[in-house]
């Protein structure tokens, strides 16, 4: 079993009744209940039944806080383009938090503004990054440039005309020139919180077994 | 008629006996004679027939010089992301030279290293600038966030995989969060410095006339 | 910086309210004020907050005019296809006039009545041409070839079928056979606008340049 | 059956023993025996075979005559772009001819250069036309504009980049904003020669039909 | 001039003022006024302007007819697969009757049941055959392969999944391995009838021709 | 595991001597030793290591036959559409006999004659069907249309220009509107004999059941 | 004529009366009436004309049972691989059940978690199988590699951004490495229960022939 | 500056002196000299210049190993599906030695035959996986399902027909329903290596800090 990680459920198709039915034994199993894509008027009927939801409606996620707080060692920033790429970076952002990772937001630094992103630099010393950008999606093989770890792409479905939906930031950022550049699903925030929280679990393991390696010899 | 412009013949599916022929009659009419896209062994046999013909291997170009010499005022720029690009880079900048513009290069500064791009600034001075780019086709969008004039995007088909022959590096472009750039075909070099030798011509003729209006005036 | 140039706020998927409030910000650090994609009723909706916007419905732009008005040389033709292309025209030739150039309209001459553009071909001859076409969009090419300056060429998403939303107007134009073309992505009329806007500001600039560098040998 | 049609061999993956045999067999049930896309050293092999064979190296076109030849009523004029759509618009031209029909040739046409169309019009005053353009393929709107009677589109593999191999000539031909278009395969001249084939025999048909109507009246 | 074919208004994206104006003015010039792709509330108020018009929901076509009925010789027939294909099929059908020809249908003889077609070969009796058909659109090959004379294929967007909004339809006839078929954009049943318009109009101008060729003759 | 069903090496890509030991190894474990897709001049070279292995140069098929030979009941007919169709039909058929099952083929009956099919509609009553077309592939629809039992539709490359490797005939496949349809990849006559395969089997099992069930009844 | 399976009317696109009359008719020739993608508040006008019809919101099916149950030998498992794809599944199940199929069901068994489907493999041994998938769709080959019969793969349209409503799961299911897998058009439950039913009966017919030929020697 | 990581050339479409001058140069910085996509004639010709280098004609890489071995900590297995898939896998494998870390490989373990990989599943016990899989690549979902840590997929250009040189597998890992999975380019092997040693670094210098952190507590 993948232990610390949140069960998602994924908002759309299903009803208000549904969605609080699984958070509920998701909740009573212990783990954080999380639900994806859900949208203010879907909340307001999740929580007639579940009083004890909490929402962000920027992120779109709907959860009930796990009784006791984890806190997981290890740093991410989130790093989105424009304005409109702020609901899936943000998905990502409160995904991690919600899962025990300290997070770092550094928004609006699209590639077509570069200073903003080189005055920012310090949030690229992290120990994986998330690069959240639609459009042209450039912003990741720039990040990925001036950063020295792990990077997580998400192409967002921003755009218009020749965006078709995401697939331009998509190419764009499988064909990065940098390489160490991993590529999630166009808009799936969720799906690189859940790689990054598995990266910082890897470091922390690694920590842990090199640590009693060092006891051992000691 | 299109004055002071290259008529130039379009190599691939052509013979070098009709290559040399086409070549002759512009020289004869005495246009620049320009052939592209021309592989170093069809060069060797065009110059068993034309023996004053001028190549370049590198940006596949071959052509008869200009009887007398054009120099057009404007500065020109171009800029390029990969090695594996100049072949496209030097068609747009040996084109733009051989129609009498002057042309400044700037090769080698992919976004993943975007610190030799801002180390070389200096080339973003121009009155209009032509950036060649392959694999994710960043550069432009991040060229043109830095420069403050017209920007020629031209996508290559340098790349692998979901590069798919230059269509992602074109979607980057075409997308670009960066207002004021044109985007012209898939390694089209040649195309990207007619519309960039058409757009300092528009500057000489603005000056012109704007001069005559201001002696008029005095 | 980018002098002179509009700061557009890309309406969709903002709230009223927050495209007031750049707008405001935007008209008080002396810029105009321009916000693009407004649908009628959203700009009801700000105009009650921001009493002094002006709306254009057919081009879809709400913008505060600057407090003096610029006028910049050089001479801007708009030429659209058929009467679903308008906005997008319209949205460009706006775009330019509130830019502060000069914007010669030319509708409705789509190359089934190749006719009607011949008898207009005096909207020819200016220093810059945009073209906004859908369904083929062969009319870039047309004017392309007859013209003798830089021609931006706009694919709108209007059509049908195998249109594919403005791809195969987008294909024709990145093909044009006529050279000196540049393309930007479909539906972009204010990009257009800012391209052709760089186009006539590099102009002027090479005037003051070379009037200057005239007047020192005088 | 279809009377008055070639039956042709398709030649590419067949052996020059395979198509000079089929050919023979058309030949001699008295049909005109056809086979297309054969390549010169194809036509050598199979001349071996059967020496009465005629080629067409431009049209890539390999036949035997009939033994009493047909002379259709009808005009048909094939129009071309570019050089390079020489040996599908000649496929059309010489399919044509050796059924029957009388065909004028118009060459090198292009929309970028729209006068050499206009200077010959006279060639559009014809019962059915065929248009062949690769790259963007716009021919084929300015010509069923100008032109009032049947337009049958072929788009040509011609062209590099974002041409997709004759996609985006097929795509604009389809979006025509001209009435009266119909579009065959990409490359298919033949497919063309026989549906204006077909045109004019059913121009014929009716002609005769009229004509004994109104013999009978008389 | 193209003469005797309607004027036709494409309804999308005009408001019911425009459609009534543009149609006034073409019924004015004595054309035929046509509206095509019509919803009914849109003709409910096309109708308080203009309380002449004549409406098919069926086809979505609205029109008002010309003061004389014109007669045109020639025979076409439409033939359409689907139940779901009868609004672009009524389109085609009723688009030809309304321009003067003479028009059998033949609905809902889809492929899967090869027999219902069989039974009404008569149908392709015709000088001129339209093919509609959705889905995998494989009518118009059988069809052409049955027939002796010119066959106009229109791919519907009716399908679901692989058929792509049209595309699959439109590859299928495009790649119809029955010479003799033209093939116009996905639901384009104007279309294919203002072609089958210009093919019957080029056999009446032929017989003419012939006739008076034949009359000199005698 | 699967019994009964070929062992199959897929050939390109692998030296000639790896497939020759794969297959002895094939062999000597007592299965049907096939190797898929060998060129003519691949044999030679297996043949060379491994004399006893056959071969079908039309079907790209190398083999050891069993040692001892399995004969199936049930009835599959392979049907095709083009004589550019048939290494894929004879790949299908050749598989399927190897295998243990018998096999009618029924080849070059294009939709474009439809009257072939119908002159040999014994050929359709089988258990199982699999019908290879490439171009348009209409085949599969007007079978299905015709039979009543499972149909296996195996598009080809077959083709040229919109037929896109392939894409086409896929497409009007699985959008087939006569249901019972089961669609392969493209080119995959050894996937489609293996179904039909598994088809066969699945129903002598049932037959097996039913009996023993009757039987005991009994 | 192919007896047994249902004849289904298509929903979408038909008004409720045209539905009910349609079913009627088929009722009344003594067929399965069956109707698919039937929203509730469509089931529920239909109600209104024909209050015999039963009807599945999670299949969207709604039908008139047959007078007489029919039920044929052979066991079909419908496996499904997210809870979004059920409807798609229930249509597939549901169908075979009312055209006198046994059906088990084995739903939420995705590739993500392949514990539960090894914990259920009982499911597998069946005749035929039907595996419903979307996302990534990758169930398919998973089951038929563990499976011995045949195996009819259901792409369904459930994911975003790069699922391309279905066409990732359609790709993966085409290229399935494990043979013997025949694919039908996304979210064509439908239809895979009447390939599934094919099959089935199939195999009954064999048996019969077999028994009787067994009988025969006995 | 990214340090530890193989400086690597790319090896297509340079002569083989560029490759080894540019891995001289490395070499003399004390980097790992690599070249990627090397063809065995080609190391050839760079041998003859560098006789130091070492080569592997299975991951076509070409190299210099660093004048001091550098073993890095962590556990990264790299695991395949198909044996064509092979020359990616190891390209994956050896990239990630070279640059100092450990690798276990698992070859073969395609999702067609389940148990393999289940009977192999010690090898999922690592701190980072890296699965590469062409045809449908489904192996990266199953993956990412059974291991509790980072997963990079990699899919492969492997297959033919509707694997689309790669596409469909890329298709497959983007919508893989197991969270936790980051996709680079086709065929990317280099890449994949290159992230999984940025995660693993990223999990060292964790370590570092965290045991710094415990060491100054106590
Ligand atoms: N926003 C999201 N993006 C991608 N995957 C998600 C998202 N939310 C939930 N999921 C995944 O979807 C699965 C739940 O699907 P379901 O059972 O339909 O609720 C979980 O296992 C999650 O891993
Ligand atoms: N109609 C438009 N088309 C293309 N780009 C636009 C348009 N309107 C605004 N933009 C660009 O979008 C940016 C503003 O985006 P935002 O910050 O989301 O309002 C500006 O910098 C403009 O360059
Ligand atoms: N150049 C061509 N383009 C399109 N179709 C052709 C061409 N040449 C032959 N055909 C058609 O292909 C069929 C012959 O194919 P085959 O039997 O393979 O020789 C004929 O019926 C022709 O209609
Ligand atoms: N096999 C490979 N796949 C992807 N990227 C590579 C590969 N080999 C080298 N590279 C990248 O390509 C760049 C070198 O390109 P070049 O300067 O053309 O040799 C390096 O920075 C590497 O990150
Ligand atoms: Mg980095
Ligand atoms: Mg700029
Ligand atoms: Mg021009
Ligand atoms: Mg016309
Ligand atoms: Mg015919
Ligand atoms: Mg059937
Ligand atoms: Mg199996
Ligand atoms: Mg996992």
């Amino acid at each position: 079993l993948r232990t610390g990680f949140p069960e998602a459920v994924w908002g759309p198709g299903k009803t208000p009744e549904q969605i609080a039915q699984i958070m509920e034994q998701l909740h009573q199993r212990g783990s954080l209940a999380l639900a994806t894509r859900i949208e203010a008027q879907v909340h307001e009927q999740i929580r007639r039944l579940l009083p004890q939801v909490q929402y962000s409606p920027l992120a779109r996620l709907c959860w009930i806080p796990r009784a006791q707080a984890i806190a997981y060692p290890g740093q991410l920033s989130v790093i989105s383009a424009g304005t409109a790429d702020l609901p899936v970076a943000e998905e990502a952002a409160l995904t991690a938090e919600l899962s025990g990772f300290q997070v770092k937001r550094l928004w609006d630094v699209g590639v077509a503004g570069i200073h903003r992103l080189l005055q920012n630099r310090q949030a690229l010393q992290a120990d994986v990054l998330i690069v959240v950008a639609g459009m042209e999606g450039a912003l990741a093989s720039v990040v990925a440039g001036l950063a020295n770890c792990p990077v997580i792409a998400v192409p967002t479905s921003i755009g218009y005309g020749a965006s078709f939906q995401g697939l331009a930031a998509l190419l764009t950022m499988l064909n990065s020139c940098a390489a160490g550049v991993g590529v999630v699903n166009i808009d799936n925030g969720f799906g690189a919180a859940i790689l990054a929280g598995q990266i910082l679990r890897c470091g922390q393991q690694m920590a842990t077994r090199l640590n009693s390696a060092t006891a051992d010899k000691a």
